[in-house]
Formats: C-alpha cells, sequence, structure tokens
C-alpha cells in the first residue's frame, strides 16, 4: 500500500510559515528556581514584598538616640545634657530603653531603643564625665529611618515577566526571597537524522563517506542563546526503526523536537509517519531560499516539530529567522536589543527568484562607523561560510535587486555576533596565521591572492595578503603596504627524498604524482612562470611541459594540502613552502622566494582593526625568525 | 600597639583606580571543556584544522560517477551508453570502481569510487536494459566536492580570543573537535562583612536589627553576567577571627576577593590586616560619589581584593564602573554592546561637588524614539532604587551642571536592562497593582498622587495615578485620563472590631493607637479633609481634632503598612482601603469613597506602553469585581 500523504499544493509563505509555528504550544510550566540560580530567567509571577525593609526603626547616622522633646532649644551656646544610659549597634537587639533625660549611643543601621524618636549626630555631641552634652535640637524622626521605609510589606516588588538581572536579583535579596518563581525553560530535542553523520569526538570514517555532524551542536547552542534546554538524542544513522523511536521518545520528553538533515526519502518517511500518527503537519514547504523543504507540525500534547534543512549554514538560518523567536516567546525573553544591526551594501546585489530570499550576509565596518554588508555562501553549503557570515537580510519575493549602498537589516545569528575588526582576504601563509593571532578580532578568509585583490578593488575588505609576482593584477588598485616578508617555496617530498627530487626538471621528466595548488593561489602563479622559464630554456612551450606533470591541472585550494597529501603517501611532490615542509617534517626542494605583501585599502589605513594588524606585524619579528625559509621584509613603503 | 596603616593622604582619581584594579592580575589559567559546554566561551588558543572537511571526494549532486573522458561529445542527439557497475550511497564505503566505459549510481554525499572524476546529475541520464544513457558531457570535477575543499587540514579555523557562538560551535563540530581550550572564568569570592546581615532564606531577626544581605547575591549575579565564577563565601557576622579565617581562603581559592559593607571599624581593621600581611594596599579610598572608601589591593599570588561600597545601588555602581571590566578582560570578553545606552537628560541636574560623580539613573522613553535620562537614589541608600535605576552616567568632577536635554552616556547596570515600556508614578492601589501584571515591562513607583502629579509635570513619567480630590495639584498640568476607579477608605480594624469604632469620632475621642498615611497619599488627604469637615460640625479646630488622635502626625508611606500594623497588634486602627481589610482578614469602618485616576501625559499617549496600559485597564473588569469597594469607573473621557 503507497502511503497517502497530506498535500501540500503550495509553498507556504514565510508569514503563514511564522503563523504555523506561532501557533504551536512550546511553553513549559512554571518552575522555582534557588536565587542564586535566578539571573537571566524571567518572573512567572508577580512578586509583593512580604515584610518591612528594614524591619524597624533604624538609625540612619552615628550618633545617640534621643528623646526629641530633650533637645528642644539646644545649641552651641546652650546645649543640652542628658543622662548616657548605654548604647545600642547593628545586628544587636537593644537592651536599653531611653527615658526622659536619658540618651543612648547607637550606630548607623542599629535598631532604633524604645522610648527614643530621634537620632542626635555624633559630630553635634561631646561625652563628657558620663554624660552626652548635645549641641542641636533634633526633631521627632530625624536621622531615623521608619519601618518599612525602603520596601512596605503588601507592595507590589515585581510584575510577572520581569527579567532577573542583578539589581532585581538585589530586590528579592532585600525581601528574603530564596526560591523565584520563573517561568519554565523549552526543552528542545535535536534529533539528526543524516546516514553519514558522527558526533564529534566519535571515529570518523571518511573512506566510507562520513563526515561531523555540524548542525546538531550549532542548533543546540542556538537553543540554548534563545533561553531553551536542548537535548540532544543519539544519531540513529540508517536504522529507521530506532530513528522513530527516538522521535517518539523526544516528542515525550520536549516541547519542540528539531531534526535536520533528513534528505533520504526513508528518513523523512519516519518523520512523516511520527507527525501524521502523533499530532498534524502544519506544512511542509515555505517559499524561502533556503528551506524549500521545511516541515511544521504537531506531535500530539505539548509538542511541536520543525524539520531545518541540512546544510548547515540553511539550518541556522531557517533557525534563526523561524524557531529562535518562537523558542524566546516560550520563554518568556524579549528579542535581545543585539539580534539586529543595520548595514549598507557594500556592493549591488541582483535577485529575483519570485521567493522570500533569506541571505546569509557577513559584516564589515568601513572604517567611518558604517557598516557594509556583503552576501556571503551563495548555496555553496560550505561550513567554512559559518563563520564568515554573521547573520541573514531577508530579501522579500518581489524585489529584484539590492543596490550599491542600499540600507538593509541583518538578522545576527547570535545576539553575540560582531562585526570583525579586520576583514582580510589572500594568500593563506603560515607566519600569517601567526601574526593573526596577535590581532582583537580577525576575520581572515584564505581564497587567494588574486581573490584578495579583487576584494579590496571592490571595497569590500580591509586588506590583501599577496604572494609572488603581483604583475598587472594590481593595477588600478589602491592600496597602502602595511608590511612584508619573503617566503620560500618549492616541491614538499617524503622525508629523506625517495626519489631524489632536485629541482623542476625531475618534476617535468619523471613520474612524479605531484599536486598542485588552485588557481587562485600566488605559489601556483609563480610556478606557472618558472615553468614557462624551463620551457624557453628547452625550446618548448610552457603547455608541452605542464602536459607531462601528473597532477598540474588540478590544484589544491588549501595551502598544505599538497605536503599533507606527500606526508600521507598520496603524491611524491607537493606544491608548497619550506616552512610547510619543515613543520611537518617532510623534505623540501626549493624553487625560488616569493614576496608576500599586506595591501590596505587607504580610505581604511586609520580604522582601529587595520592599525592594531600594523602594530603586529611590525611587532612579530619572533614569528618570521622561528619559520624556516621566511625573512622578514623592509619596513612598510 | 597601635597598629600603623599605609597613609593615603589624597583620595585617588578615578583614573588612577581604574589603572590600579587593571594592573591586578586576575586571569585564570585556560582550560579545556566539552564542545556542547563550550558556547559564551573565549578560545584561549589558534585551532588549526587537523582533517580535510569533506575527508573524501564528495558527489555534491545525485546522479552518476563516471570517468568524464568517457563522456566527450555526449549530447540529447548522440548520447552516449556506459555499463552500469554499481550504486553508492551517503555513508557507505565504495564497493565497486568506476572502470573505463562504466558508471555507477551516486547520492550526494557519497564518496566517488575509485577512478571516478566526475557525476553527471541524474536529470541528465536515463536508466535503459541495465545500461546508462548519458545526454551530457561532463569535465573532471563536475559535481564533485573534493577532498579538502570546504576546509583543509593545516588551514587556520579561529583565532584565539574568539568567542563561541554557535556558528564557531558549527565548525569546530565540522572538523570534529569535542574538546575546546577555552579562556578560564576568574573565580570571584564574596565575603559579607556587615555585622547584622542574614543570607535570603535565614531566618531573620528584624528586633535584634537583622537585615537581609542585598548585595552578595547582586554582585555574584553580576559576576556571572561579567564572565566570571561567583563564590560566596558564609556570613562571619561579628566574629572577626573567623571573618579573617575566610579572607584567608577565598584569597587561596579564588582570583579576585570581593567585600561590601564592611562599616565597622574593626571589619575595616581585619581587611586591612590580611591585605598587608599577604599582599599590598595599592589605594584606599577613590575620589568618587558614591564609593570613596573603596579599597585595593592584592592578596598574594594570584589573588586581588576589592572592598565595595555598603549601599546597594553604591555597590552595583562601583562593582559596574570598576570591577565588571577587570573581570570581563579576565575572562577574554569584549564588552557587550548593549552596556551602554545614549540618552538625554530629562530634566537640568546641577552637581558641584570636586569628585566625579556615579550618578544612578533611570531611563524613559519620551515616546518619539528618544531616551530621557533622570537622577535616582540621590544617597537614600534605597534597595528599591536598584529597580529605579537602569544605569550610572559618570559626570566628571569639573561640572557643575547637566543641562535639561544635555545628552549623556548610560553604562546600564546589566546588558539585559532596557527602558521601560511605561513609567507610572503615583498611589499605590491594589487594583493597579494587578493590571500593572498585564502589562509588559511597566515601571510603577507609588510615591503618592502628589509626586506622581509633580513628576507627569516635569514630563519625567508617562502616566500619573491619582486618588482622592485633586483639587487645584491638578492645575496647569496637560493629562488625557487612561481609566479611573472608585474605592472605599476608612479605619482598617482588627477582626471583630473589639474597640467598637463605628466611625471619625471614635478616632477623635476614644484612646487608640493610630496609624496614618504619609502626606503625599491621597488617601491622607481626605482623612484630613474628613476631619476638617468633622471640625466644622462641632465647631472647633481640624488642628485640634488631629491633635487628639494618636499616630495623626507620622505616617506610613506604605498602603498596607498601617493595616498590616492592625493586624500585627500594634495599633487599633489604621488608614486604609477596604479591599486590604479584606485581603488581611480585618473588620474595616468606611469613612468615604474616593476616585483613582490614570493620567497620561498627552504627548505619550501614543506610546505602546501606554496604549497598552489603556488596554490593560480597559479589559479588566474582573480585576475591579474581584476586590471589595472597588467600581469600576466611567469609560476615559
Amino acid at each position: 500500500m503507497v502511503r497517502m500523504r497530506k498535500q501540500f499544493r503550495d509553498l507556504a509563505s514565510p508569514e503563514d510559515a511564522r503563523e504555523a509555528i506561532a501557533s504551536l504550544d512550546l511553553t513549559p510550566d512554571a518552575e522555582t528556581v534557588a536565587l542564586e540560580d535566578a539571573r537571566g530567567r524571567v518572573l512567572a509571577e508577580r512578586i509583593d514584598a512580604e515584610l518591612d525593609v528594614p524591619g524597624f526603626d533604624r538609625a540612619s547616622m552615628d550618633g545617640y538616640a534621643v528623646r526629641a522633646r530633650d533637645t528642644f532649644g539646644a545649641d552651641e551656646a546652650d546645649p543640652v545634657e542628658l543622662d548616657l544610659a548605654g548604647a545600642v549597634h547593628a545586628g544587636n537587639e537593644p537592651d536599653v530603653a531611653v527615658d526622659p533625660g536619658t540618651a543612648v549611643e547607637i550606630s548607623t543601621g542599629a535598631v532604633m531603643p524604645p522610648g527614643a524618636d530621634a537620632v542626635v549626630i555624633v559630630e553635634r555631641t561631646e561625652e563628657r564625665d558620663g554624660s552626652l552634652v548635645v549641641y542641636s535640637a533634633v526633631a521627632p524622626g530625624d536621622s531615623v529611618m521608619p519601618a518599612g521605609t525602603d520596601i512596605a510589606a503588601g507592595a507590589r516588588a515585581l510584575g510577572p515577566g520581569t527579567r532577573l538581572t542583578p539589581r532585581e536579583i538585589g530586590l528579592l535579596s532585600a525581601l528574603g526571597v530564596d526560591e523565584v518563581p520563573v517561568r519554565g525553560k523549552p526543552t528542545v530535542g535535536i534529533v539528526s537524522t543524516g546516514d553519514e553523520l558522527v558526533r564529534p569526538g566519535d571515529e570518523l570514517r571518511s573512506e566510507a563517506g562520513e563526515i561531523y555532524d555540524v548542525n546538531s551542536y550549532t542548533i543546540a547552542a542556538g537553543v540554548e542563546e534563545a533561553g531553551g534546554v536542548p537535548k540532544l538524542y543519539p544519531h540513529a544513522g540508517d536504522d529507521y526503526e530506532e530513528m522513530e523511536r527516538l522521535l517518539r521518545r523526544a516528542a515525550d520528553e520536549c516541547d519542540l523536537v528539531l531534526s535536520s538533515g533528513s534528505t533520504s526519502a526513508s528518513a523523512v518517511d519516519v518523520i512523516y509517519r511520527v507527525v501524521e500518527e502523533r499530532g498534524e503537519l502544519l506544512l511542509h514547504g515555505v517559499s524561502v531560499k533556503p528551506g524549500k523543504p521545511m516541515l511544521v507540525g504537531t506531535l500530539g500534547e505539548g509538542s511541536a516539530y520543525i524539520g531545518l534543512p541540512g546544510y548547515p549554514v540553511s539550518a541556522l538560518t531557517i533557525f534563526r529567522t523561524f524557531v529562535a523567536p518562537a523558542v524566546r516567546d516560550a520563554a518568556g525573553l524579549p528579542e535581545p536589543r543585539t539580534a539586529t544591526v543595520e548595514g549598507a551594501m557594500a556592493a549591488r546585489e541582483r535577485y529575483a527568484e519570485g521567493r522570500t530570499r533569506l541571505m546569509p550576509v557577513g559584516l564589515v565596518d568601513d572604517g567611518d562607523g558604517n557598516t557594509l554588508v556583503y552576501p556571503v555562501d551563495k548555496g555553496s553549503g560550505a561550513t567554512t561560510s559559518l563563520v564568515e557570515a554573521d547573520g541573514v537580510v531577508e530579501v522579500p519575493a518581489d524585489v529584484e535587486y539590492l543596490a550599491e549602498g542600499e540600507s538593509v537589516t541583518v538578522q545576527l545569528f547570535s545576539p553575540d555576533v560582531r562585526a570583525p575588526d579586520l576583514l582580510g582576504v589572500g594568500e593563506d601563509d603560515p607566519a600569517l596565521s601567526r601574526v593573526l593571532d596577535r590581532v582583537s578580532s580577525p576575520r581572515y578568509l584564505p581564497f587567494g591572492s588574486r581573490e584578495g585583490l579583487r576584494r579590496l578593488r571592490d571595497g569590500i575588505s580591509d586588506v590583501a595578503v599577496v604572494a609572488g609576482d603581483r604583475g598587472d593584477a594590481i593595477d588600478g588598485i589602491d592600496a597602502v603596504e602595511l608590511g612584508s616578508w619573503t617566503r620560500e617555496w618549492g616541491l614538499v617530498v617524503p622525508a629523506g627524498n625517495p626519489d631524489g627530487v632536485s629541482g623542476l626538471a625531475d618534476l617535468v621528466d619523471g613520474d612524479l604524482r605531484f599536486i598542485n595548488r588552485d588557481s587562485n593561489s600566488g605559489l601556483r602563479t609563480d610556478l606557472g612562470n618558472a615553468v614557462a622559464a624551463l620551457a624557453d630554456e628547452r625550446g618548448t612551450t610552457r603547455h608541452e611541459l605542464v602536459e607531462s606533470i601528473e597532477g598540474f591541472d588540478r590544484g589544491s585550494k588549501a595551502f598544505e594540502s599538497p605536503a599533507r597529501a606527500v606526508a600521507a603517501g598520496r603524491a611524491d611532490a607537493g606544491l608548497g613552502l619550506r616552512a610547510t615542509a619543515d613543520s611537518l617534517g617532510l623534505d623540501f626542494v626549493s624553487l625560488g622566494t616569493q614576496p608576500v605583501a599586506v595591501l590596505a585599502n587607504p580610505d581604511r589605513a586609520e580604522k582601529p582593526g587595520v592599525d592594531s594588524f600594523r602594530d603586529a606585524l611590525a611587532a612579530s619579528d619572533d614569528v618570521f625568525a622561528a619559520l624556516a625559509g621566511v625573512e622578514r621584509g623592509q619596513a612598510p613603503r
């Protein structure tokens, strides 16, 4: 029998999705927590004072408790003399009364003794032979804080829905409240459904196509940030019976169940079955990019289900946009004031797909206090996009493009996210990596020299790091140099150089398995130039020599990858740096040196992050000295 | 022998105090936490990728793995036919290779089988009799994500000092990192030193002048918020040997030790002794108001000491201004973006004392998106000021006054603090209290009708709640009424009315101990009028009748206090409401009814908080019906 699924002919609009999610009942019961655990929680009910603060008439100055009537007329010229009857200190019960004509020494905070109705401050008195000389008259109530003056029993202290910050904790302390009725935190179950996923910490079988589960911990952290309690369920792999059992258990234990990454039809079938048997499917598919396959439903009494997309940035985007607000509402928390920032598009961005786009974006400060916004992760699904993207811009379905400079609202991925202090794009380099450790909050994207220059020209990044002969690439790009160094590059070969590689000729003439870098890399450019020079020398073409190198055309994006392939025995030679060979314990055949320069957008040369990078470069002699084949450049021109 | 203390002739400047505190070494050792506990923490060191992501060449589409060379020339008109050799699915190790002329079915995310270098997407193929018909040529690498494309082993992933939000947790997950090296959280010990302090939850002996310890939990919450771990030490009371022992223990166990409230000379002596024996006193006394007696010192290796003032608002102010930044620095956390807000002074504020003033202020939105700032807690030390004050404005020593409208920066007491949605001042009332429960984030200060009208006139509060005959008080004040009701007032007497009180005459003629309200209260005004009417009737003066009522002149600030005094047997009659007598199970002698009106500043009538209050008033028939002696007023005029 073919199971009939409820039909959803049209994709839901984002508004409908928000409404469907708002209709879910995620709110848990209120609970009671100890005062010391109450910070950040939300009061479930009004708290009225149950006692007076202070609980007694209290001396508010050091001095003498008296009957005010006894001091009438006293002044410097004509003081009054009273008998000293004793003393009362803070924290002690008075063991003496103030009878007419007497005074009792009293300290700030102490209980007014019976009979006394005022305090004469110590500066207006003098003790003499066991008597007290009073130089000022006082009125009833002077320097006395009557019981209940601060807070009175029965007064409204804090209302329901109040978020408890240190000051509210203080007021609750004053009232002696040590157990606080607070809104419950919604429990959010997270079930991961990809067959190939492995939890971080477990062994990864790459040969079997396993990858680490990114979404479970990411979403768990997001749930926590939104005021919920995440609950990770063990991973069921491709055991669908187990998965069904887990979903049912999660529905029983949680206010909301999330899953992500269920791309296989069988996994989706299991989810459908559980949702339809226990509750109701409210919508399947939302007209947004990403997130089209989003499922929303109930799982029976008091539990709801939302299915998230599998790509990490997409999952976080949908979580941020649709789920986090619902978790916050259930917890009684307001949207954080830092949930969004305003910015201006760094460049024109075209879009016309007829559905709302949730566009992941990065932020950069332009140095004049403005925030620029640029799109990242154009559907690549890359995990690294997670740390390049700061948030999401919601672009309505009918918008064809966003103009350069157009103002947009960015929903940050976390209230703690900020624009980086420094945005750099360019060559990857071990010295650079260490210098960046000394800069506060940099974002560096190792996309190669070419991409670095492109983004510098487009006014997106603050700096570009460019390696090798810049040639014409730098033409027309206005830049100031913050620092430079040279690095020795060549062929990384196995320890002991078993193939006896001595230069480029061995690569061309031998039968070596070679790993190149990709065409964005300054290293590859220099290698290409060296091959061309060798071709000239031999009277042949660059193309012919390149053809004879196995692996020249497919390059690795990452600077250490060729060397690592050599270390792992997957290649006989790899394009790389002496510093890399050195750090991995491999041998190295030098082919030359190349300059590496850090170039800054002149408009941002005074931006604090750029300044701090310049300083870090200037102060990093130790870094350059510690790396093999690296030489410090001249001071910036 | 008199102990010689290190002399500090001059008070330190706030800058010196900041420097002294910055010189303290509060930074704890780094530690390792599980990935699921890493959110909000700060990386202690750079994380480089230790593996490629993905760890294998990965199909990025559903389709067929092929040798690209085998598809050369294929198109719709002239497809290529390949033998189907098997299938590979995500999470499985390929058990088949792609030999020339063959293809293998492959799903998104699966490992590319040996021999294959591209994927033909399923839409461009057709299976026919166990063969695959391919309608498009592909190039090597098409629809394949090579190993390490997302992140490559050896690449810089996250730098030291990175704050871990969900997205960074995601990247760490992808790298399989399940234990994260993070900055330690500084441990901050809190020692409370007031003899009279009792921890919330413990029994309070008011008769002995005990009060609940406000600062310990307040500061503990502040420490937590700043990224530290608070550690509360048991309270030593007036046992100074025990206090000394606790301070030594705290110095051994904590990076920083805070104390507050040590007003007694003996307590200060103990602190001096411990600081001088184990470390060094860096400064004693700072030229700020409040906080003059602030102590800063070291307590030997790796531990520091700061003494805070005793008044709660002062302690939180000094903590916020001087201590929290140091705790954050030690934890590696930046100042939250919401740590400060900009606002405009609601009224002119004079100040000239020759030292920096840390002025506690409240915030109110003016309804046009501007934040107004007004001073609170002018040295009163009241705990309730804690929840009236939102933060602190630092006023330099040479500023004589702040003009109305002058722009100021408010350092919020907590990054979670916001201006209330509604600011009201006026009469306390049980119906009002319940209606306020239905308004989001109100701040209501029950300072009485007179003060309510004053602050409404001054443009500070949004609404005033005024009880009784408003007389001339309302003249010249522009206001709109949001709602009104009447309440029955009179004398609250013990259950059973043992003195047989039947009216005002019994109060005047009898020998009853009476408790009045204070002169800000609308109830007291109406009582005064009733006494005057009785005097007229009897042909005598109001003054004469008042004189014959014991307790008429000293009034309680809080509306329930007189009734509670009656309930506790401390009085025979108290001024109050029928609703209050009813809720406390007491008897009531009616003297009249009075109107209560909620009046709003017309400029803020459209402010969302005011609007929501108006709605709540309109929708609260149940509240008015449930309270004895309360009648709903007419609809707002």
